[in-house]
């Protein structure tokens, strides 16, 4: 679908806190370098291969797949990250290295081992990202290569690049910077991610790396990243699969000599850091697989939010809300029974729901109004789905996108 | 699809203990009797109403949705049938009588009381059931019309007339009966089902009706019933939607004599039961929206049966499975994320995963295989997909359909 880049840079309320950084991502921030190469991973001779690196040991943290298939390079760098500390991370596109057995924890070692080597840094500092089929070795003579040309070619400026080779099936590269002021000094903080759904033949999905040159330490930075990529990468979904490679990295490496330590200085990068992962999230949304719009389905209402997001993600994986929407059709009797699915108590005569801002439903019982105007309605880029159950404090948003046929032949017609 | 009869009636090892009745469905007991009728509910004119009546009053058994959006009727026969007694069941298609508030609650209890009323059987005795759209009134005079129609055309061969009334967006009839000896006596067991998706413009959807003359306790039933579904109803999905109105109902009525006490009566009648179950839960799959082929997920080696099923869903409802097995494409990966992704321990390293009967993964790790012998394999009416997971004794079957852009625009092209 067409997005324009104000999705992704836009201001809002938040322009108050921080602006934008226009075509930058995670070379934004000070220290940072990065570069991104065509190594022959992907047959079609696409960028394929990106580093980006660190002058100085930054405070990281990971949050990475739950699958039980975890693949080669997410078990590295899980392990690593642990330390708190990182200063570069590859990352490859085109191969998984998932399901690849003892060779590919070696390759994943290996891939990591040799970027750290020809950066001078301690071999523990150098993570590993991949993304890409599912079951093949990784072609290591080509991997060495290209690892060779982007350490040469680390650039202030190389973010974009770094964000075009690490895309698969995305239809464009997705990042994001922002500026803000912290600590009475100038803060950037900026991501990229790939990700378009778990992906054709078996290619393993979402990766993100997010850069800052604020001062905070790695306990806190971990906690932050949690919160923020709870409310944004965990709150979407294109079609309910979840990859093996799923991974979500964040640097802090202190350039700026801004310290995040005190309580309204830590909520302002958090609510920064929210900002940023939510729209690099709703990003790989409204690049889906065959997707015509956005949906975003916002539950409120419920005493936890957990509650509340458990509703509103059955909402946005059910197959027939999905397809409704595609056809512009406020069919609300489908919202109604995939949150009554969602194995979470409420009551059902308490249930306000809107449509693109249309009242069809309120306490429970449908409500007349223009199907005519409610079909235009939903027309617009982003369908809103509103449900309130009128029970409690907390509500969730959740993105998603509609359920084409595209998304059928995408994935249907790829032929081993 | 196209499916032959021989899914719903086919003996393998069963036949042993029974032979099909062919033809027939819920009147195949002794002492019940049936009829469908149109009475205007569809704009179409097609058959909309059904009553099945049995001469005596028989131990009754019911198994409901969870939804917290309960339809009418659901609410209504889920109280009666809790006095383990019924006599009566009415069922209208066309108008699912959900989401219709204080209305929908008078409307289904007048339904099920006229019924009751013309049949000269106490009102408590009457269960009701209703599919079709949601969100709108019945039109009672159609209905009450209906019922003085089918109540007057009841009849011991009417059970394949009430089969197609009970129909909304399914392409066929779907029945199935068995004839066994029990306790010295031949006793007979039947059913209908309908269900094709929770379907077009907020249908709602699975309702499944069984008989028998068998004498049984109502508790004994409610036992026997709540297992075979578990292993029947609970282990199909079209695309993971739940219904506001999914409805089955067992009705015993003794009429052939037959005691069903003895331990090895109880084996027999409730293989027989799990039997019927699964070719009628088969057959909704088989009928689902779209689909080309029937997907049976075997998930073994699990120590807990709930486990095993849990992996079998997540890949039955997998959107990339789906789309691969539609495509021929044995594209294990998708398998294994999506395995891995269900929210259940295993170890990845002990994966054995067999597509078409072809071993595509061993221990983990790819094995080498025919793509083209595997692609024309995958062609076949029923796509297999075990996988082996080597952790315990336990193992589960869930069917699936595939997803098709048919299902896409079955589903989206409906404009209200």
């Amino acid at each position: 679908m067409a997005e324009s880049d104000e999705h992704l840079t836009g201001g809002e309320a938040a322009a108050l806190l921080w602006h934008a950084v226009e075509g930058q991502g995670v070379t934004a921030a000070e220290g940072f370098s990065a570069a991104g190469v065509a190594c022959g991973i992907k047959g079609s001779g696409a960028d394929d291969l990106a580093v980006v690196f660190s002058d100085r040991v930054a405070a990281a943290a990971g949050v990475f797949t739950t699958n039980m298939f975890k693949a080669a390079p997410v078990l590295l760098s899980q392990q690593r990250v642990a330390s708190g500390r990182a200063q570069a991370v590859v990352i490859n596109s085109g191969n998984a290295n998932a399901c690849t057995g003892e060779q590919g924890r070696r390759d994943a070692e290996e891939m990591a081992d040799f970027t750290a080597a020809i950066l001078g840094i301690d071999r523990e500092l150098s993570l590993v990202a991949s993304t890409g089929h599912i079951g093949h070795p990784l072609p290591m003579d080509a991997v060495r290569q290209g690892i060779r040309d982007a350490c040469a070619a680390l650039s202030p400026s190389g973010g974009p690049q770094a964000a075009r080779a690490i895309m698969t099936t995305d239809t464009r590269p997705k990042e994001l910077a922002l500026e803000m002021e912290l600590d009475g000094k100038t803060v950037s903080l900026g991501g990229m991610v790939k990700g378009a759904a778990m992906i054709r033949p078996g290619l393993a999905t979402m990766i993100c790396l997010i850069t800052t040159d604020a001062a905070i330490g790695a306990r806190e930075l971990d906690l932050d990243l949690r919160w923020a990529v709870d409310r944004s990468f965990n709150c979407i979904t294109v079609d309910g699969d979840m990859s093996t490679n799923d991974t979500v990295i964040a640097l802090a490496n202190g350039a700026s000599g801004a310290q995040v330590l005190k309580e309204d200085e830590r909520r302002k990068f958090q609510r920064a850091l929210d900002f940023v992962a939510a729209r690099l999230a709703r990003a790989i949304v409204a690049d889906g697989e065959g997707a015509s719009k956005v949906i975003q389905v916002h539950v409120s209402g419920m005493p936890e939010y957990e509650q509340a997001r458990r509703i509103a993600m059955a909402i946005a994986n059910s197959p027939l809300v999905k397809t409704a929407l595609y056809g512009c059709d406020p069919n609300w009797g489908r919202v109604l029974a995939a949150a009554g699915a969602a194995g979470v108590e409420f009551d059902p005569g308490q249930a306000d729901l809107t449509l693109a801002g249309i009242p069809v439903v309120g306490a429970g019982a449908p409500l007349p109004f223009d199907e005519a105007k409610a079909h235009e309605a939903l027309k617009a880029n982003e369908a809103l789905v509103h449900l309130d159950l009128h029970g409690g404090p907390q509500s969730a948003t959740v993105w998603t996108c509609d359920l084409t046929e595209d998304y059928v032949r995408l994935n249907a017609h790829y032929s081993t």
